[in-house]
């Protein structure tokens, strides 16, 4: 298994229960998606939320009530298996973490999947933008800020962000790369003092890893894929299913697919 | 009352009986929409409808259940009275006209308001791309095609798409144009032989009027609006409200403000 591996075959592995493992470095050149599945009663209200939030929520791809095949992004898959671990929440509360969730399953579930940063990331790293928490071997920082998200419905809560340190010679172009994907977070919301979100201490992230900001660099900020979770978590609906962190969904579309024009 | 009133009069107008027309040519270069109103338990298949189907179906807002103030798109206006003509359907079947809906509201109706391609058209005559319904004072020709759209729940059907004819020289500058426009319907779907989409004649459009091709024009072809319609239709949905055909809700958005960058 290596990072060329593709999608079909990691999928496989999950869902056996061959390879548990998070998914960065995995399938270079493929799009990874966050997980969130949730009772029918509740998708009107999350699905509308991601319209008013795209950049932290961008949706690739829903599925209806009780269908658990993403069509659209990998044919042949089941999201029951087919990532490598889930998290279970009950009434918002935590309450542990499985390699499949086929027993879990209830025909009212709507699954959504949502765009995640490695894609952009990999199109930083092709432009010759450096990723500290990657030299690092760390996860990427990431804080809860003072910007509120647009409510919908049962969802509302603070917008996440995750940093990472840019060169000024490269700060125009992180902007621009990024920009060019917006089904997976786009371009930053800020860059510079963290302060401008509410953030009081870089070093202290809420999630994810605390990684160097050196002399000359600016911490820069895009919306996160944690905030849907964060976010739905705060409506408190008695069952929701996601990815556990760091282990994503592999679908079989292309990064350069979702490259605006 | 001239093409500069600003919106918020002219809802005053539409809202107290002082006006009743369709709405071409009021208000430039303010973003108009069309009005889908449905009830809450066919409100998530509508919007994931809307969401693979984002060329006819661009969301510019949607209201809550029971709410009819557009906070992000008309902060003060209703709905429920505010477009000057709408059209009542009940179990699929067209069930009348109204200058204002209040006593049909009911505290389930999801609003959705739908991008135009008023505001495409806008643009297309900045750019010195004539637009042949217009000189010939007809709405536009308007076709059911072969093409099917992406269904979603309750909601499938045939793509709609609006015709304009182009002159060979403006054909690359007509997809660029519109194209910067993606929530109004965007770059058109086809050009060309309009048998490609399973039209027959163009002289005998499925809605609207027909307008002439002439001589090295090509037949030039957007997803149109009416295409959530005639789709939430097939679905028979107990009640739905839309405005009437041209009579659209006039929002305090700017065209320029849904230009892509």
């Amino acid at each position: 298994m290596t990072a060329h591996t593709h999608p079909r075959e990691l999928r496989r592995l999950f869902r056996h229960g061959e390879l548990v493992r998070p998914t960065a470095g995995l399938a270079e050149g493929y799009v990874q998606a966050n997980l969130v599945m949730l009772p029918k009663d509740l998708a009107f209200d999350f699905l509308l939320f991601c319209h008013r939030n795209p950049k932290p929520c961008p949706v690739l791809e829903v599925l209806e009530p009780g269908q658990h095949e993403p069509r659209l992004t990998a044919p042949g898959a089941d999201v029951r298996t087919d990532a490598p671990l889930y998290r279970v929440f009950r009434d918002g509360v935590p309450a542990g973490e499985e390699q499949e969730v086929t027993r879990l399953w209830r025909e009212d579930l709507v699954t959504f999947l949502l765009g995640c940063s490695f894609t952009f990331e990999g199109a930083m790293t092709k432009a010759g933008i450096p990723l500290r928490h990657v030299e690092q071997g760390r996860n990427v920082s990431m804080y809860r800020t003072n910007v509120p998200t647009t409510p919908a419905g049962a969802f509302h809560g603070p917008l996440v962000v995750s940093m990472r340190p840019v060169a000024a010679k490269d700060l125009v172009k992180a902007v621009e790369v990024t920009g060019r994907y917006p089904k997976v977070h786009g371009a930053p919301v800020y860059m510079g003092d963290p302060k401008g979100l509410g953030i009081r201490d870089l070093s202290k992230p809420d999630y994810g890893d605390p990684v160097d900001v050196r002399p000359g660099e600016t911490p820069v900020f895009w919306a996160c894929g944690v905030t849907p979770q964060a976010v739905a978590l705060e409506s408190k609906p008695p069952l929701m299913i996601t990815h556990a962190p760091g282990h994503m969904f592999i679908t079989d579309l292309r990064d350069e697919e979702l490259a605006s024009q």
